[in-house]
């Protein structure tokens, strides 16, 4: 067995993979969530920088199968889809303009379902299977669901998918071929949550949403593995993420942790979340934490940012230890300086986002504009999803929101050119 | 230079790459077509399947550059979004189930823009910034617009797409986004290519329109390039191919007669090209070709798989010949297959494709079912655009087309699954 014991993040209680599925009994779903540990010095002794160069062959995220919580015979239901080692681009233009030493963007909007959701259904479609489970159940904004479907759907798996009624039509789609049961609740995100939780506890399903799952964090955790070796292992100073539920910017800080444990890389970069303004209660208890108890405030979410529009987040506690202990911190963005991140990226890089992860980008923007940035920064943001995803929010966000229509004629062409500016 | 010159699909005249941008003059645009020839034996001395293995760190169609029209002085030009080097994904159930030896699909909708045309389009932004063009246009069905917005985005050229004024709300939002200037004609796509071409003489922009600009293709070979090295050089029996204007699988044909030229190949896969069947006129001109000219016949096309909705299809010269040569055949697909191809695929394989990347699946399926594949085929699929271009057809396409709506509470949750078949 890799995975040595899975311990709570409040209480620090431990507990045998074999015994528990979720969270800590003491502390109950919401603080009881668990950390996946290892027996790092074993791992270290047939899984080095060097090993890993070998694996030329298998650019996934499962080059890091030797640290992902999969025993032997969980292997066979490894899905062909090619989820993860997604680009990390760099752009020197924009590093300029923003006054720090290296930009590069990390475009997670290209996995099999086109968000970075994928890596944890990945895995955890396995977990179900190496449990023997028939149903495997979700709530979620959309893209954890929409990626669930589409990695159980190659499977035996029943998949049973709690969304808000106001997803995203493009997540819907995606749901809907894939063949889930869709339950579209009229109600937030939020309360899909709980019920659906209370659902997979009455009816025997596995759960793969966000937080309560130890091994989602696992699969969220590739991320950071594939950023420390495209960089060659010279971690970046700060690294930011978009956050919602907690579970992605958890995933981030556990795994340069891991890769520190290892000895592969020398130190963890400042991780930095971004919020929307309207949905932001783990950037209020990050920055009322002292170093004991997280202090939990819920809200009301409200922001066009739909995979972040999280007012209750599952994984409150591992992202404030977390960031606290990357030396990081929280940034809120409002729904507006989303849009314009969403128009910038695009016509600056070519990479079309959806609202979350362009929140990275306008967090990033954000730091720049408020002087917290140094000249000799490396920074590394997070795109999280496509913008096919959320294509209502792209037209919000367009400097020209229509195209122009002209009948099949030069003369019309002409007569549009001017109306562009473009007069020949 | 590597292109000696640039030789006309049906005349036979050769032209300097210098002296000529589009088609032969004697021929006209629509069979003058023109193929880029290389120095092989030349190429064949520095470029071998041995020199390849060692660029590890280059997946992308830039590992090919040898074998590419762009220049020295070009490759300054390459963007950094990752092209090309798409998931070629093994489906042994499916093989099972359709009879053959090894069934493979070829996932290109996690390109950059999500479709094949990135291909194209990368290598194009290249050609006219080469040229110092300052205008790049293209009329299109939505995919090689969208493509060409995105690569060009980060240049400094200003991009004028005329799209028909039906394309799908995915691919306009993509245009906006990326800031090109968008003219939705008022008629079909076949109405704004032809206004794109007059427009792009008359202004003298750089033309990225299929089959007139000949370095197209080349961009589209990648993809036969890739299959060929995924898989180990022993090329498949069957590629099968969605057709519209004829520009992909003449490019895929090209692949492989490059890679056979250099040596790295045996032979060349039998070339099997899908149409709809409301749009189908290279099939037709196909199986009137007799060796000699290619008739041509123009139709008004009629099919939800807006992609391939070409009545008057302008690689047609190029995609007769080639698949002739290929010694392979073309196949037609009513709509009510492809809608059926794109819920069996994502169902069986987690892939998304939209109605046109669909169709070659389709087009693998009536093969099989008129007994026209053998047990010792292997057989790949090209996948050439992301489901999330057009989420309108994977909800006319998906089994259950509503999610099931419910409140906030178990008992609903109960009732729902009752509905749903489910019942606890």
């Amino acid at each position: 067995m890799k995975v040595v014991a899975l311990r709570c993040i409040t209480c620090g209680s431990s507990y045998s993979p074999e015994e528990l599925d979720y969270t800590c009994p003491r502390c109950g779903p919401r603080r009881g969530t668990l950390e996946v540990l290892y027996d790092y010095s074993k791992i270290r002794r047939g899984f080095t920088r060097e090993s890993l160069k070998k694996r030329s062959q298998n650019y996934t995220i499962w080059r890091y199968l030797p640290i992902l919580p999969v025993e032997e015979e969980g292997q066979r239901y490894i899905q062909p889809l090619r989820v993860g080692w997604t680009p990390l681009y760099r752009f020197e233009q924009l590093a300029r303009k923003y006054g720090v030493r290296e930009l590069y963007l990390k475009d997670d909007g290209v996995n099999p379902t086109a968000s970075y959701k994928d890596r944890a259904s990945a895995l955890v479609v396995i977990k179900a299977q190496e449990k023997n489970k028939k149903i495997i159940t979700c709530a979620s904004t959309g893209n954890a669901a929409s990626s669930l479907a589409g990695f159980a759907a190659n499977t035996a798996l029943t998949t049973i998918i709690f969304v808000p009624k106001s997803a995203p039509a493009a997540k819907l789609a995606q749901l809907l071929i894939y063949g889930a049961k869709v339950l579209a609740v009229e109600g937030s995100y939020d309360q899909a949550y709980d019920l659906c939780l209370e659902a997979a506890e009455r009816y025997g399903w596995y759960n793969r949403s966000a937080a309560i799952n130890p091994y989602l964090v696992e699969g969220k955790k590739t991320g950071a593995l594939e950023i420390a070796e495209q960089l060659d292992w010279e971690v970046p100073d700060l690294v930011l993420v978009p956050v919602g539920d907690g579970s992605v910017i958890s995933g981030i800080y556990k795994g340069f942790h891991d890769l520190l444990e290892l000895g592969f890389i020398a130190g963890i970069p400042k991780i930095i979340g971004v919020q929307a303004e309207g949905a932001s209660p783990i950037k209020r208890a990050f920055e009322r934490y002292d170093g004991n108890e997280v202090i939990i405030e819920d809200q009301e979410a409200k922001t066009l940012a739909d995979s972040i529009a999280v007012g209750k987040p599952r994984d409150i506690v591992k992202a404030v230890k977390y960031v606290s202990a990357a030396k990081g911190s929280f940034i809120s963005v409002s729904d507006q300086e989303i849009l314009r991140a969403i128009g910038e990226l695009a016509r600056r890089t070519g990479i079309f986002a959806e609202p979350a992860a362009a929140a990275a980008y306008a967090g990033f923007r954000a730091l720049a504009e408020q002087g917290r940035l140094s000249k000799s920064d490396r920074v590394v943001i997070m795109i999280t999803g496509s913008g096919l995803k959320d294509i209502a929010a792209a037209r919000e966000a367009a400097e020209v929101k229509e195209p122009y229509t002209i009948g099949a004629s030069l003369d019309e062409v002409e007569r549009a050119l001017k109306g562009l500016g473009l007069a020949p």
